[in-house]
């Protein structure tokens, strides 16, 4: 076998994909506020109206001119005479007015009613019939919520490009916001290729091993949102995978191909990808530990990545430039990662020029958090992925870890 | 208002619900592998094969017997009796089998003939017609994948309560596993009460404001995989919101009542709660900001959450309480949190003993990540969760931060 002609680095063959990617923007499509949970917006949401609508009091109480009670101590209580009473939900224009020497009976979330200034919690009010006593003074608009005050009218509120969390969605319903743009899923065609590959489900056969990529990757691609078109195991045959990704690419906003990338004789998936029309290659070969045979071309306008068969391979080149490539085409970014920093427990070595993703298991100790590197390290190796609970990156330039040192590990695993 | 008579701290409310549910687990149903993702796993999962199934070569080259090309150097080679080819999804039973002075030919992941010991890589033999010529020694069981290296029958792959990720999903796969047993999906009752809510989408109503607390909870307890059961806005009659929740409480498994928590007048959820069958209180007021009128009974043999009306502290109650509270019904943990080590800008005081949750906007500058504290922190004010992008926490026995401290924060979303 021999070497890839033109290996890039990690950072180079990402620049490759954003920039192949950044013509192509999905479009959007408008969705109920309580569905777009996860989803990408696809507009700036600016707040209609003031939140809150309207002056309302922080407190129970008693709403007040503030300089009514100025005075007010609990030798001195100064007394108002009750006017009514405000309660959340009640109509604006049915509130009392607030005149010298009167109060208003208020609950949490109630308007203000004109005229009063400020409002006296009710521990510091002694009510008998319509008189209340107030022995304490309150300053100007003190326990109340201004209007505006959380999102003020034509303030922009979520940016398009947001990855709509939980209280997004509560901020947006605040301001009574019920359908919102959001960008639509990426459809996304998968298939396999590999000689040695039998269907999940399939009869057995002794001389195949169950094709464990090509799920791992529709979970992955589901996890982020995307559409899946499974074209399921092809034949290592350049002009049946051209033929096959030809007729689907267009229903398609990319593709993914698993296996078939790096350079033995029975790797014809590049061959494949140049026999498609209008095919361009991205780059294929990368400075990288797993996932050196990555790659991706462009063809009929479409992103298409060549992954290694092997799953870790896939796992890392999902995270490394699939998953910033997609959210890219909505003008986002991945979620963040949870990471830990831990002390690795035995010497790591590694050539230089290479970027590597060593699979480790975290744990803690009484003396902090340790990152145990798992010895099995072949591409193919899943168990280094369910055995282990974190990823710790290596840069190019990195010779390795010393035993004792502390690394930034990427966590995969909540562990004990 | 008058203050909580038992307040207790976070821990030991966290104590006392997973007390509540120690007993109550949820159960299992099969699903399809490939609908497994982020379900919890609901059974010990066991390889039933070993992985990789049978001796395999890791790379494209010959498999040779190693004292055969024991003295093989580029002056020297060894010169081998080509007698066979195995490729990748070959039948065992077809294989060649080689003898002393022979070689097979033989592709990545294809099974190891029998009588071969290792393989050459392909770069350090040169082929002609049925013979071979190696320039280089191999040691005993080099470029094999080992049978049973990956996965060993009977060996535990995953267990019980862990959250199920695409790798696993691509393990289990490629032990030929193709449904699995999960914990089914919790069911929760939610309800909101606030004679000040409207419904998202209904008529203005300029005293009202929209319900933002029930979307958002309905979208945490999705993001987390429960199927909600939604009451709406229920009057502020503890009588009719007992009865609603009577009603359909035996078929959820837990409920979460927004609103009415604290001490007013109009705060009757606990009230109403007191008036359930077989109703018991598990806590209620913690000393947490926002939080602090959070409280559960447990009633009919279900947890009940009482939480505030408002939103950020609602996102805080479900974040420290009810997540941890519905994944230990499936014996299982929340996800890792994303955090980020970042200095603080300005000086935090807060009181000792209650535990704190200060929202933050994580910025990056020059020299490391900043957290800046938002202004804003009625426990009612979203814009702080929608400017905002983390969360610091600051626990009980802690006066304050100062300004320049490095603290370290929860991530709630991507950042520049």
């Amino acid at each position: 076998m021999s070497g890839f002609n033109s290996l890039i680095t990690v950072d180079e063959a990402l620049k490759r994909l954003l920039e192949a990617v950044r013509n192509f923007k999905l479009d959007v499509e408008k969705v109920c506020l309580e569905e777009s949970v996860d989803r990408v917006c696809g507009e700036d949401l600016k707040a209609p109206v003031d939140i809150p609508p309207f002056d309302r009091s922080a407190v129970d109480g008693y709403a007040v001119r503030y300089v009514d009670v100025i005075s007010a101590s609990p030798h001195n209580p100064v007394e108002l005479k009750v006017v009514g009473v405000s309660e959340a939900g009640y109509d604006l224009k049915m509130l009392p007015k607030v005149s010298s020497g009167e109060a208003v009976e208020i609950y949490t979330g109630a308007p203000l009613p004109s005229g009063a200034d400020s409002v006296v919690m009710a521990e510091f009010c002694k009510r008998d019939g319509d008189r209340v006593w107030v022995s304490r003074p309150v300053a100007c608009m003190q326990n109340i919520s201004l209007r505006g005050e959380d999102f003020k009218a034509g303030e922009l509120v979520v940016a398009r490009g947001v990855k709509l969390k939980p209280w997004h969605i509560g901020a947006l319903a605040s301001l009574g916001i019920t359908n919102i743009l959001v960008y639509r899923r990426p459809k996304v065609l998968i298939a396999s290729t590999g000689l040695e590959l039998k269907q999940l489900g399939s009869e057995d056969n002794q001389g195949k091993i169950y094709d464990s990529t090509r799920p791992m990757l529709k979970a992955l691609l589901k996890s982020i949102n995307c559409t899946v078109l499974d074209l399921g195991i092809l034949p290592d045959e350049p002009a049946y995978i051209a033929e096959a990704l030809s007729k689907h690419l267009d229903s398609a906003d990319l593709a993914v191909i698993t296996g078939g990338t790096s350079l033995g004789l029975r790797d014809v998936t590049p061959e494949a990808l140049n026999m498609l029309e209008e095919s361009k290659l991205v780059f294929h070969g990368v400075r990288m530990r797993p996932g050196k045979p990555t790659g991706a071309y462009v063809a009929k306008g479409k992103l298409i990545f060549m992954l290694s068969g092997f799953p870790v391979a896939s796992f890392i080149a999902f995270k490394v430039f699939i998953e910033p490539t997609i959210h890219a085409m909505m003008g986002s970014k991945p979620d963040p990662q949870p990471t830990v920093r831990a002390y690795i427990t035995r010497r790591l070595a590694k050539p230089t020029g290479v970027k590597a993703y060593v699979r480790v298991r975290i744990y803690r100790s009484q003396d902090g958090f340790y990152a145990e590197p798992l010895r099995l390290t072949g591409s193919g190796i899943l168990s280094t992925l369910t055995r282990g609970n974190g990823i710790l990156t290596l840069d190019e330039e990195v010779e390795g870890v010393d035993e004792g040192e502390e690394v930034e590990v990427l966590l995969t695993q909540a562990f004990e």
